[in-house]
């Protein structure tokens, strides 16, 4: 049986929701296509000028913390101006917190502003939420299981989604953690399949359903894709092709077929 | 038989024109790969302290409002002057144009300093010509039939080749109109492919051939790889991919039996 | 029989060097993917306010003035001072020296700061050095075999490696030149390729071996990759995924009997 969050990959499809996003400039094409593919439609308006603004029409807003500008951090901050505003669902992708200082004091600042949704490898988590070993560069150094406490702290203090994104994925909000059991290592072997899935993220909080199912059903599209691709793909440049495709083609009712979950809180 | 349009393709891929790409970071490495799968040589050369030295040695330039940051703003003013004293032909692409002021504003201001061809989808004209129903994000309301009023004011204003991508192209310019069938519906899955369209634009402008047969030959170049692309294609990813082999191997007279065009006007 | 420089492929994959890329914003994604699938782990820190602290964590930083904004200009500075002080290798690649006065500027300024390597195309070698006929854009106009003079110079002023990447790759330091025959003429026809040769540079030489050695496997592991691809690519497209899958899968051994190299000084 198909469960409630898992209709949400149909109704993404049909409803095309439009995402804005400030995002890197490694993970910028990868995150566009991957929005394509999906069926969302990407806008990268990440100007002072022009973010707060498109924050207000966006369906959702995508913040991603990696190759900072001083112009990209002021048009995150407009940006989640606008989508306050506006009530415009937003995420943000912390890249690196936790090893780098000046993007983690911005990253903590802003879960003050109460993002929708938190998504980040268990070492980012476990930095913001003040436990963890710290990562090395862009890669976690702690498991999705020991960032659970983290998780838990940081959904309190935001009031909203935390996903802890690794070999199993953490899903936490108030009252509510799930374990997803999807995708394939060769994810890490492909640049921005981490920022992507943030993406992926605010394209399905766009949907209006309740969050955390939200979060959950981009984790699920974005691991199931990577178990597909994995059958046919001899190496990670065949992979990330066959994972665009497979983003593509990949329905609710397949899905249900190819990740497993549990709540067991 | 070949129209003569079509003959610049192979003229192309002889002369190998370099282009000057001013483009957003979204776009810019599928345009450069573009741009060499066609046979001509790309260099992103978009900072303030060298754009304008750079725009008298390219044989063609490029500007693109997508993620316009406050540098390559001025970078591109820079490009325009250098452009214009040197004689070189320089295309802009709106991206956005209508629904954000700020680049609107911009690119407004820039018409008025002729550009050899502005490209755009039928909404960011239409926004430009001062008619229309306005964009959602980068992807286009109005249709390209609709936008031809707009197209024909902003060739009468700008002197130059004005250009509505879609599912049928309109090129026009004084005293001709070009109605050009080709392409795929594959191409709106993949991020920057209307960008890196006006990079070869720009590339075939650099031949020095009739500015109308160069637009209208660069379309026809992009929509014929497009329809090769598309019989292979099981998914955006693999068309992708197949997409620049096409536009790679692609002769004047394979792209001749690959397209259809009148010129009604 | 295999090289001891050849073995560092081996060693490569077993070590996953910390690689930070200051780098152009077209050949991010492909310089990102390139170290993944080699075995390294790539991270894009480059902004002021991080890069220098941050050169001090990685195994090797690159540095590549491709699309230098004055943020990137002051970050690659910073780094430079980070990785000095740290004692991390680095190497700078001087994307369009010769013909752009403001970055050969930048490039010839950092030389005198002793980068332990210098890789770039035969025209900006030679304008580096003090020779040379000039490129057009980003492409070489001069051979490998004129470069070599430029090479030794520049090789004696910084007292590291230089590398001029062309049909034949030549790898100079103090008292040693070698000639490296692989890779395959479709490289050129994917942008990025030689900026992520670049990057892998800075892996290879994180592996704390001789510089000049590492320096010359990650030419060859480039070039041999190529090799295979082109055995099964029937344009760029579909090269850059073989490209990307065979240099995951090469080991030394295998490269070993695809290259071959003279040194005959």
């Amino acid at each position: 049986m198909v469960m409630s969050f898992l209709d949400l990959r149909d109704e993404l499809r049909a409803a095309a929701p439009l995402v804005q996003c400030l995002t890197n400039s490694v993970a910028m094409p990868l995150s566009a296509n991957v929005l394509l593919a999906a069926g969302a439609s990407p806008a990268m308006i990440d100007t002072p000028e022009e973010a707060g603004d498109f924050a207000a029409l966006a369906s959702g807003v995508l913040l991603n913390v990696g190759t900072p500008t001083a112009e990209r951090y002021t048009a995150m901050r407009e940006a989640v101006r606008g989508a306050t505003a506006a009530g415009t669902p937003w995420v943000i992708d912390p890249v690196g917190a936790g090893v780098l200082a000046h993007r983690t004091f911005f990253v903590d600042a802003l879960l003050d502003a109460s993002p929708t949704a938190l998504r980040g490898n268990a070492s980012e988590i476990s930095a913001l939420g003040g436990t963890g070993a710290g990562g090395r560069g862009v890669d976690a150094a702690d498991t999705v299981e020991q960032a659970l406490p983290a998780a838990r702290a940081l959904a309190e203090r935001t009031g909203g989604v935390v996903a802890v994104s690794g070999p199993v994925d953490l899903i936490v909000s108030a009252g509510r953690s799930t374990w997803l059991t999807s995708g394939d290592p060769l994810l890490t072997l492909v640049s921005g399949t981490g920022c992507a899935l943030g993406a992926l993220c605010a394209a399905y909080l766009g949907l209006g359903a309740d969050p955390h199912d939200a979060v959950l059903a981009a984790h699920a599209h974005t691991g199931a894709a990577a178990q597909l691709a994995a059958r046919s793909a001899t190496g990670p440049g065949g992979f990330s092709t066959a994972w665009l495709d497979a983003l593509h083609h990949l329905t609710s009712a397949e899905i249900a077929d190819l990740v497993s979950w549990k709540d067991p809180s």
